[in-house]
């Protein structure tokens, strides 16, 4: 199993060094007991969730913003702040997804410091659940997994079918029966099994949880989780570089099980803590679809448990029910000045379509999710326009096509003549386009 | 128009100089006919293709590895070898996509120095086309279009859908009427107005030539074709980079007009002239499907003129029966060494399977189409196990999905209950793998 896996680079000479050790051990996010690096990711005492803890006095001896632009083009190069020993991680070039620097869609929700990172471009299934998989397996290799399995709303059973293949690892995938056919091709063309739950994603992660305690199968998003979610943090790290080691002032997010939301904010704090970035506020906002918004909810009423709920939505990927790390997400919000708003499914489709015309970005619902929030935001002056604000795009919207089937208009038929192309040009000129697109809906 | 589009990265500073103009004019590759750099594609004298060159000596003095790597993470680091002036190139981070060292893939091919280059998580658009679209719009804001067009076979159409939504460009874009959905949504997402044309991929070309002589559009791949062309030369320039400024021995890579083979020759040889690499013989080795090989055969039977075929295979997006460039890619094939070979639909299937199994990387059938020819190539003993050899994937997977529905199996449905799981797990085992996908196609 010890494959040596790389991404060729100009400086990976640089890079090939002996494994350096900087993750301690596990510790509950409750009761703080502490627990060895094993697969485990619930507290025995009082049921909390486990979280890895780093050397961080060691961490800021052997790393700086030098060191870290001189490694690999991909989350690897933040392998001092991810919990793997081993020298040569699962490589397949996840991470450092584009950050751009937005001027139609800023212009459009008069924003002037608004940056988009891209993830829908991500390596190798366009979505940062290849951040998340890549940290898991690679640890499950170590911790001697053979078998590796998931619970997915899609975007992951996508990453760890692929990830799994490329590393050779035998793979066992979970799914709601209802997934679209995007994310269903996007798993089965790798190879794993992988079994469709009549059920919605809640109960779909029950099952996993009972097979986990059955089988030895190293479940990414449970048995796994501490590992697996350690991964999100380089989705702050990356933007903190791309902004010219700074931190913004303002990113919004989608929030599923709130895990991703609570990574980034922990990947600032530990460039802060390391010396790497200066200390600032930076607010944290958050999206969901209204037919699943039990953290929104919570954050709005101002609770401090989530109540959990049947999701109804075309958000699927984001469609988590029971979300184990909102009651955090909502914490963060909260002391960090930020907000977490829900929104509809036709203005999640109307986000979609508003991102793909000032950008040329095709995001998926979760994406529509995002950006239709962050206009909200903006709207009712909860985004100020001098913010540095960034959106994050989590996936891709060629895997989630039904949900804009039958809203983005349809090709104009012709025959290959010059005088049928100049017949349907000229009424479609008449007609104008919106008409014309209503026509043919 | 003008609008300043960058994409931010620790080095931003570095590379927001004032304009270098390094491109000279056009030259007809036929009879050395010289041009004026504006939107002409043929020459008037002989109909031949028109070439961008470029003052070498001058490209010598201003471009250093250096000065390179501290460019921008997208294929603007090679500004001074593409046909702009424009000092914001309309820059979305397309470009940089991993080369990966092939373990599996090689290890069952036989192969001990195999990369893959990933243009299936090109940015914005899942294909190396979003290079030559960056390049052909920021030259047409250059040359004052505000509508550009093309003729596709889906990818471009969705690319220059995309970064022309993103530049603020109005589009057209013409397409085959039969194409794959994925195709289809991926372009009307971004608004554009998309003409399907009922014919095949050389029908569309012959009546957009003819739109480009009556409007005043710019159409990437007609009257701005040498400039478009030169994008696809960032894919030589990226392998050498990423080997460690080395060329590799071999290269595969699809053959659709013979344009992106011609221009990897180019860049390459560019890289050598400018003194950046050294000087070897690489090898150049193209892929066609069987049902629209009208460049492999040429190829093999020494013909000096393409005989055009009407295409007939799933492999859309390289199915051109009159490739522009054919007869470039037969010379550089012979002069290199190399082959250029045709495939079956079944075995372009097998070769999408085999590289999703083997490395998980979903391509579409055009990278298919590349992968078995790789593998027909090493069985042949046409390819040696010891060759450093690049094989160039330009699609996502997720855009033909339809080329594989019904040849990857399908889930397995269960109740949301252990022992619904554990039945469907046993039956699945005692089947085997194989016959139960056979059960249940
Ligand atoms: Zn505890
Ligand atoms: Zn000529």
């Amino acid at each position: 199993m010890h494959k040596k896996i790389q991404i060729m680079t100009q400086v990976i000479a640089k890079h090939n060094q002996s494994p350096i050790t900087t993750f301690n051990n596990l510790k509950c996010k409750e009761c703080g007991a502490e627990y060895e690096l094993q697969a485990i990711h619930v507290c025995e005492l009082c049921f909390g969730p486990l979280e890895v803890t780093y050397d961080y006095s060691g961490l800021c001896s052997q790393v700086t913003r030098e060191s870290i632009a001189s490694g690999p083009n991909s989350i690897w190069r933040y392998r001092q702040f991810l919990p793997v020993a081993s020298d040569h991680p699962i490589d397949v070039g996840t991470g450092m997804t584009p950050l751009v620097f937005s001027q139609r869609l800023a212009r459009r929700l008069g924003l002037k410091n608004l940056y988009i990172k891209n993830d829908a471009v991500n390596m190798p299934t366009l979505s940062f659940k290849d951040r998340v998989v890549s940290v898991a397996l690679t640890r499950a290799r170590e911790l001697g997994f053979t078998t590796v399995s998931c619970a997915s709303t899609g975007n992951l059973a996508n990453s760890t079918a692929a990830i799994a293949a490329h590393a050779g690892l035998d793979c066992y995938v979970f799914i709601p029966a209802d997934l679209e056919a995007g994310k269903v091709i996007g798993s089965l063309i790798y190879s794993p099994t992988l079994m469709a739950v009549e059920g919605n994603y809640d109960q779909v992660n029950r099952l996993c949880s009972e097979i986990a305690n059955t089988y030895g199968w190293g479940f990414v998003n449970i048995n796994l989780r501490p590992y697996y979610s350690e991964g999100s943090k380089t989705l702050g790290f990356e933007v903190a570089e791309q902004l010219g080691w700074k931190l913004p002032d303002h990113i919004v997010a989608p929030l599923a099980s709130g895990s991703l939301f609570t990574k980034i904010y922990k990947g600032f704090h530990e460039f802060v803590k390391v010396g790497l970035v200066e200390d600032k506020a930076v607010r944290f906002s958050g999206a969901q679809a209204e037919g699943c918004s039990p953290i929104a909810q919570a954050f709005k009423r101002g609770m401090d448990f989530i109540q959990p709920v049947k999701p109804k939505t075309i958000a699927k990927s984001i469609a988590i029910g029971n979300p184990a790390d909102g009651i955090y997400a909502t914490e963060i919000a909260r002391k960090t000045g930020g907000n977490i708003e829900s929104v509809t499914d036709q203005e999640i489709i109307e986000g979609m379509k508003l991102l793909a015309e000032t950008e040329g970005i095709f995001t998926e619902t979760a994406g529509g999710t995002t950006i239709a929030v962050l206009k909200k935001l903006v709207e009712s002056g909860k985004i100020d326009s001098e913010e540095t604000t960034v959106v994050y795009i989590t996936g891709n919207g060629l895997k989630t096509q039904e949900a804009v089937q039958g809203y983005i208009g349809e090709a104009l038929t012709i025959e290959a003549k010059l005088d049928s192309f100049e017949r349907k040009l000229e009424r479609s000129r008449t007609l104008g386009r919106l008409e014309w697109q209503q026509v043919l809906v």
